[in-house]
């Protein structure tokens, strides 16, 4: 058990968007909504997993919607008191703490900001150890979650709860209502018991977080070695590619963020030419043809100078970017995991390899 | 207390389409859900209000979305029981009887559906005592009834619960909801106790439909005098227009049947004109430039051989029909009432003069 005050947002706010692998929303809009929170309610206890009773009732928050909506429409501050009324009534259990669902600039914060002002802990836990795309993307599936009863609430005051036959409809329905209350919501979903969040959880995923956002934000500082050396080895990171973006193409298409973005080498990888694949998050890198990295291995594109990580609609023509692979949660290695987030899922027709046993593989030519 | 049979809900579906005044939806859709509920689970118990204890819990039942997309995808038979695990669930208080929102040929008939596959008992009574297109237009508003806690489900099997600011915030959300789930859901708003109902519904409506119906069905049988004057006599109408269909103007807006239907006069009327307005429901009908009726109160047409009645969306070129009025329920009359469903709200520039008040003055020129 430890307090999240203010300087700890800011380092997991930077963290949480390299974990993104460039999706998770933009970590200033979320850093802000939490700051707000601590500011006027107080720090916030983060609980580490095994510190939650087995039958204490557990629910993630998330925003749903569209990060650029967010932005405008911003968060009243009553979204987390409806949720916790209209969850906990539900069940007729009061909600013991909230956990977010993914790493992400948006949605690692949003939980903190509703710990601060219902005074709840929040559990130190969540259900990737990265972003991605689709909700039923989550270790709790692989566990036979089930995302409902989801909680759904705008700013202005609207609950609804869906209790549905598969997760596909949970999306449905609650996207159906997202776009009828303006486009972004608060939601909490996969509500569960302590003994699953334990189980099935990625533990310990907001003190990575923070620990890598303040590693970070000293790389600069550091002397021993080259700045580039210092954040491979603070954050166990594969260097896949350097260069210079050369193109980004995009799609939106079914509420996604699709595209490409093409990289022409610099420095050692002079005269190389690289891709990386997207969906919201980055999905493969791809050097010289041959494939460096997949989903679910996290695929991360930093900036050359301050290495602070770029989502993918910050890519800009022009910018100078390290790709970097970081290996994913082991349970998203399982056939199970795959299943759910592996290349073949996002139509990428090649089959997992470890990104560790990748790199073995051509580690000599890059 | 007493029972409702397969003869019955022939009788109450003819009666609660013509109480449906042009609207409220197909009864022969209706009757098929209800007599194939009651064919396979039984009777169905029907209690007065005052039957009903004070607390208990009582919900209306009814559809949500289009009638003619109900006709092809149908109600599965497990969509009740969803909404009482539901609501019930919500309340954490077992449901103790169903009933019918509004007078009209699919809505008088699913609480019956609803009743028998659940073993549970119907009211007798509603909240418009005709039907009415919007949700907010029930007598429960004037009580300061809210339409939510809302549950909402579809014949696969998904559940969603609204809680809302207001019931124009109902509408929204579960509008997108229904879409989502294909055009057309089971619904259940308005939940409250036995003490409420009692006090705002419109009781005795199913017995009311019951009764129209078996008198219409025998109206040709009657020998003591023309079977127009007995139709006029058990429904307590006024007899306002005769005439044969000459135009049909329909413009579909906002998810409803906006329209006007224009009379070229026959028998005692012949050479007089008039129109009858719609949304959904009749309106208003004017003869000769002068209105005599407008909502709340009922504006029926039927046919003039049959005194069957003829819904909205069954107005055709050359059919000929009578403009029948009935006097609404007491309640729409008050000045509460009349800000709810008058003739303002629709838009039509007149204040609302009782039924029975234009007839006096005008009964000299039909």
């Amino acid at each position: 058990m430890r307090k999240i005050g203010i300087s700890e947002i800011e380092d997991i706010a930077l963290g949480a968007a390299l974990l993104g692998a460039g999706g998770g929303g933009d970590p200033y809009v979320g850093k802000l909504v939490a700051i707000g929170a601590v500011k006027e309610c107080g720090p916030v206890t983060l609980l580490s997993p095994e510190e939650v009773p087995d039958d204490a009732l557990i629910i993630p928050i998330a925003m749903m919607g569209a990060p650029t909506v967010l932005a405008e429409k911003a968060i009243g501050g009553t979204e987390y008191r409806t949720l916790y009324d209209t969850v906990s009534g539900f069940f007729g259990k009061p909600v013991y703490a909230f956990m977010p669902m993914e790493a992400g600039g948006v949605n690692s914060m949003l939980p903190i900001a509703a710990a601060a002002r219902l005074g709840l802990p929040l559990v130190d836990v969540d259900g990737m150890g990265r972003a991605f795309p689709e909700l039923q993307m989550v270790t709790f599936t692989i566990g036979g979650g089930s995302a409902t009863p989801m909680a759904l609430v705008d700013e202005k005051g609207n609950a609804s709860i869906f209790r549905t036959i598969t997760n596909k409809w949970t999306e449905e329905l609650a996207r159906a209502v997202t776009m009828a209350c303006g486009g972004s919501v608060s939601v909490s979903l996969y509500p569960m018991e302590g003994a699953f969040m334990k189980k099935y959880g990625v533990h310990g995923i907001v003190t990575r977080s923070q620990r890598l956002g303040s590693a970070i934000r000293k790389v600069k500082e550091a002397s021993a070695s080259t700045p580039e050396e210092v954040f491979l080895n603070i954050t166990e990171g594969f260097k896949l590619f350097k260069g210079k973006i050369g193109d980004v193409l995009r799609e939106v298409r079914g509420g996604f963020n699709f595209g490409k973005v093409l990289l022409e080498g610099i420095g050692e990888c002079k005269g190389r030419q690289a891709y990386v694949e997207f969906q919201n998050e980055n999905l493969s890198a791809t050097v010289d043809g041959r494939i460096l990295a997949t989903t679910p291995d996290l695929i991360c594109l930093v900036d050359t100078e301050t290495f602070y990580p770029v989502p993918t609609d910050a890519l800009k023509y022009g910018k100078r970017v390290m790709v970097v692979g970081l290996p994913c949660f082991p349970l998203w290695r399982t056939e199970e995991g795959l299943k759910l987030v592996g290349p073949r899922y996002f139509g990428i027709d090649t089959d997992y390899i470890p990104l560790e046993e990748r790199q073995k593989g051509g580690k000599a030519d890059v």
